[in-house]
Formats: C-alpha cells, structure tokens, sequence
C-alpha cells in the first residue's frame, strides 16, 4: 500500500481561513474491506461551501469534525479493488471522498466517469458535474426563466453563476450578470452570451440594474447574498423567484446573517425563495445530465477551469473563493490524469 | 337619491393611525350609469392591510391617493339597479367598494353572495370570504401541510389565522398557534382544536416552540414578521414552507422591515418562503369556496366574528387590528341586514 497525504482540520476558522486551521499531514492507507476500492485522487473541487463545513454553524450536513479530513468532492483512478463493480483503472468520481491524495471508497459511493467525446476530465468536476447540477436545478426547477423574462446572477463568474446564466439564456431569458472586475465582465458578455453584465467593484449596482433592467427582475439566481442581494430583490417582479443557492459574502463571517433588508418586499411583490442544495437533487441527477451533456457537447454551455497544481497547495487555493482570484471552476490537481 | 357618508384619507398615517388621518365626510351620490347598481353598504371589513393602503410604501395595489374614500371590503343589498344581472334587492359582495355608507358599483364587481342555510350574512365577510380564501390558499398552495407535520400560526387568533389553523387541523397535522394573551389561547385549543398555543405576551416564544415542537417545524404560516417570526424560522425543519401572508408587527413602522435574522437557516434548511396576496387566487375562488363552504355546514370550522357598530367607528375601530384588542374577524355594520 502507498502512504498518504492529507488535509486535516485543526481548528475551525474564525472569519478567514488562517494558517494552523488545516494540516497537511501524512497517514497510513488501512487494507481495502470488500466491496471497497483504493482510489488515486487526481481533482479535487473547492468549493465555497467547504468554508461552511470547517465551521460549526447549522448547515445542511454535519460539520468536520476537527481532526478530520477536510471534505471535498474528488474524482480519481481505481488503484486497487475488491469490488465487482468497480475495477482497476477505471476513473470514479469518488462523491466527497476528502482533501487526500488516497480515498477508500465502497463501491456504491464510486461512480465511473462516463466519457464523451472532447470532454475533458475536468469537466466532470464542473459543467457535468455537481456544479453543473446546481445550477441547472436551481434555475430550471425554481427560477423556472421564461422566454423574454429578466434574469439576474450574482457571483455571475463563479462557476455555477457562469452555467446558470448559460441555462437561462437557452431558456429564452435575457440575462444580467454581476461580477468583479472588468475581465470577468468582458467574459459574461463576450463569450457567455450573457445580454449584460455589472461590474460590481466599479459601479453602483442599484444604477446599473435600472439601465439593464427596464422591466424588473424576474428571476434572481442568488449566491452572494448581503447588499448585492437588496439591490436585485428591491427591483424584482411580482411573481419572481429567488433560487437561494449561497451567500459567499458572509461565509467568513462570524455573525449570523440577514435576510433582506426590506423584507415587505417579498410580500407585496408575491415573491418566492427557495433554498436549495445540489445534494436534494442528486435523485434526478441523470435528467440534469441529459440536458447539460449535449449543450457542452454542442458548445452551448462553456465553461473554465482553473487547476491549483499540488494537494499542498489546496488550504491557499481554497481561500481564492472569497476573494474572486480564480478564472473558472477552481480545481487542485492531485496527481496526473490517468 | 340618498345622502352619503364616507371616510376620506386626509393624510398617511405616520406610525400608528392618528386622529386628523381619516376624515369622516358627506357626499352627494352621482347617478347610476347603465350598468351599475347602487349598494347599500351592511359590512365593512377591516383588515391589517388597510394600513398599507394607507401608506404610499411599496405594495401590491395603489395607494389610497390622499382625498380619496378609504379602500375596504363591503357587503350590501342592491337599492337601485341598470343592470340586467343585479336586480333590487339583491344583497351582493360589493369588493373594495370602500368605507361608506353607499357605493356604485359595477355590476361587473357585484358579486350575489349565496345563501347557504344557518350562515349569517357577516361569514361571507370572514370564513366564505377573503379571510377564509386568504388561509386556504395560503394554506393548502404554499404550506401543504402533510398528515404528522407541525404547523405554526403567528396571530392564529386572528381572522385569516385561526382559519388557517383548523385546515391544517383538517389536513391531519399537529398545528401550534401563538396569539396575544390567555383567552386567544384558550380558545385556539378548547374550541379550534390545535394542538397548543403560545401566548406570546406572557410565555417566551422560543423556549414554548421547542415544547410544543420537539419534531422542528414543517409550515410557518407567518402572519406578524420580526423577532416572532425569527424564532419559528430558527426551528424550520428540512424542506419546510412558510407562506408569508403578513408582517402586521411592522405595519406602523416607518422604517424598512427586515427579513429573516438568520438567513442562512433559509439556505441550510432548503426553506420555501413566497409572498401571497389573496386576490392573486380570486381566480380560483370557486376552488377555495368548495372546499371551506362543506367545511363550515358541518361546523368543522369555526369562527367568530367582531361586530362594531356605526360606520362613523371605523377609524378607531381599525386601530384595535393591531393591538390585538378585538375577538375575531373585524367587522363594521353600517346598515341593518336586510
């Protein structure tokens, strides 16, 4: 058995993460028990919802504990097997196996990666993969964009904004998006197809949502929450929807944080939140996929990733969430693909 | 023709309803065009909402414009008629006809309110009314209580509350209401059926919501806002629903009401949180009406209505919606029933 390397959870971050929260520690591999498989990690996704895990707040799966593992969604190769299933060689996604270059998987969590023409890998930790989902449920089951319908994403860069935005478009939908800077900007309406984008670092956002939408906001697909959120909610619809995928505004926050700030609002203009988690429709993931797999397949949808190499640098890349310094899908390249 | 009395907005209201904001005047009454029938009004329905109406926030129907007669509900009997459908006589839901002793009114907007044997006349301006409408819709198209699951009332005394409560009674849920003082209380579990009630001005809130609910909250029928609703949300469980009928705890503010306190819990917990106004569902009035009218025959709802006497009442009458000074649906008669 190899040794292996991991990621561990020393202390839960108070506000940003700090040197000493997480270790990088080496560890033995226990022998594989049947129906397990050793799997090879070669990405790991970070995701803003890692920085929820480290803490203790209410979340929606248990926290890490501390002296565990960091959790985190890998996809990687079959090194050993005692499955039927599963063999050797075969690439799995390996579901929230951790931040370690080793994961022990049982069988029923390793799913094979299907393989498409021109996909790369990497995609299957973005587009076509749990981010993907996430957007495409969260704007096809509750922001439900109808053609001619505003649309507005915040965190529209990120890598479930920039496929959410993509949905809505090819649902018919004008689409607005807010980012930082005028790079990701450009990007939004340049490659994306999105009709507008704001630059929320340089502009008043309030301003520019009236100039880019005339006719109010009908979809807000929301994931920074915070000022950015008053101002999309104070020009919605009656009868819009409000798909609550994240706040990444306030996950280092140590406070807990409010809703909107005029919350009447959401009375008098009928609107509709909903909370979600790309885990509650992981059931009806194949029909995701069956939408999202020809549109990458065409071109439709596209995407960026960006690989940190080396899982020793993962506890530094994470933090490039927060502070918008990544171009794509954030992805730490464990070790070479197969 | 008759003389008429009206109350006219004077001012808004700033904070609470102040004497010198509604002026209670005559008028001449114009003639009938063809069409319109003349409505002796017998109730006025007095709502929280009419405080909106008041004001010039943002809300769901105009303003009352200043110098205008106050918006509000009536039921009457037809005195004079050109039109071939109303006939003299007649007693008809005259809608937002106003507060007034007469009101023309199309007979497009004259609806005949049925008779239906051993139901007073004032229940089509409660339970077979738009309160009943109100709770049921709420109810049943947003909160969708499950056989088992908990529901929480805020101001589940109240008109549109204590109805709302025995649906989900009806629905076969555990339901828990909180109302101001012992005597709501009581009522709400001796003659309605739930299953508890908190007294919110005598009992902490949040220690009695985790005594009644130790499952957690599926449906927050919320109906007050503020630090009520933030500690019912505190205890919503996994995919639960909160229709947002109402925030009467901020109505005199003057100030933006926010939202949830911890808006993360919306997130963690995939909460459905939608606005609702009740004439969005007028047209599936017959729907409602359906199923609340056997309900009532057979005394499977109960309700009670709060009769003050004399439209030249009504501006004081109004103030007792929010403090809680009154004993079921408010109601001004300004006529004799026929």
């Amino acid at each position: 058995m190899p040794g292996n390397r991991q990621w561990v959870l020393k202390k839960r971050p108070v506000g940003d993460i700090a040197p000493g929260d997480l270790a990088f520690v080496d560890a033995p591999l226990r022998p594989l028990e049947p129906g397990e498989v050793l799997v090879r990690n070669v990405y790991l996704s970070l995701d803003p919802t890692n920085r929820i895990w480290m803490s203790d707040q209410d979340q929606y799966l248990p926290p890490v504990e501390v002296g565990d593992v960091m959790r985190g969604g890998t996809i990687g190769v079959v090194e050993a097997s005692r499955s039927d299933r599963i063999k050797e060689g075969q690439v799995v996604n390996a579901g929230l196996s951790g931040w370690q270059t080793y994961s022990i998987v049982h069988e029923a969590m390793a799913n094979p990666v299907p393989t498409l023409p021109g996909v790369p890998l990497t995609a299957y930790m973005s587009v076509l993969g749990a981010t993907g989902l996430t957007a495409f449920f969260g704007m096809t089951d509750i922001g439900r964009p109808q053609p001619g319908e505003t649309v507005v994403i915040s965190a529209a860069a990120g890598a479930v904004g920039s496929i959410a935005g993509q949905i809505a478009k090819l649902k018919g939908a004008r689409v607005v998006g807010i980012a930082g800077g005028p790079a990701k900007c450009a990007w939004l309406t340049g490659d994306l197809g999105f009709d507008a984008a704001i630059d929320y670092k340089n502009e008043d956002v309030g301003a520019a949502l009236d100039r880019h939408c005339p006719r109010g906001i009908d979809v807000n697909f929301e994931n920074v929450g915070g000022e950015i959120m008053d101002a999309v909610i104070a020009r919605m619809n009656n009868f819009s929807r409000m798909p609550l995928c994240g706040m990444i505004s306030s996950y280092n926050s140590t406070e807990p944080v409010p809703g909107p700030s005029d919350f009447a609002r959401v009375l008098m203009r009928r609107i509709l939140i909903k909370g979600f988690i790309v885990i509650d429709y992981l059931p009806r993931a194949a029909e995701g996929m069956a939408e999202l797999a020809p549109w990458v397949l065409e071109g439709k949808i596209k995407w960026k990733a960006h690989v940190v190499e080396g899982l020793e640098n993962a506890a530094e890349a994470v933090k490039r969430l927060f502070t918008g310094d990544h171009d794509g899908k954030l992805l730490v390249r464990i070790s070479p693909e197969p």
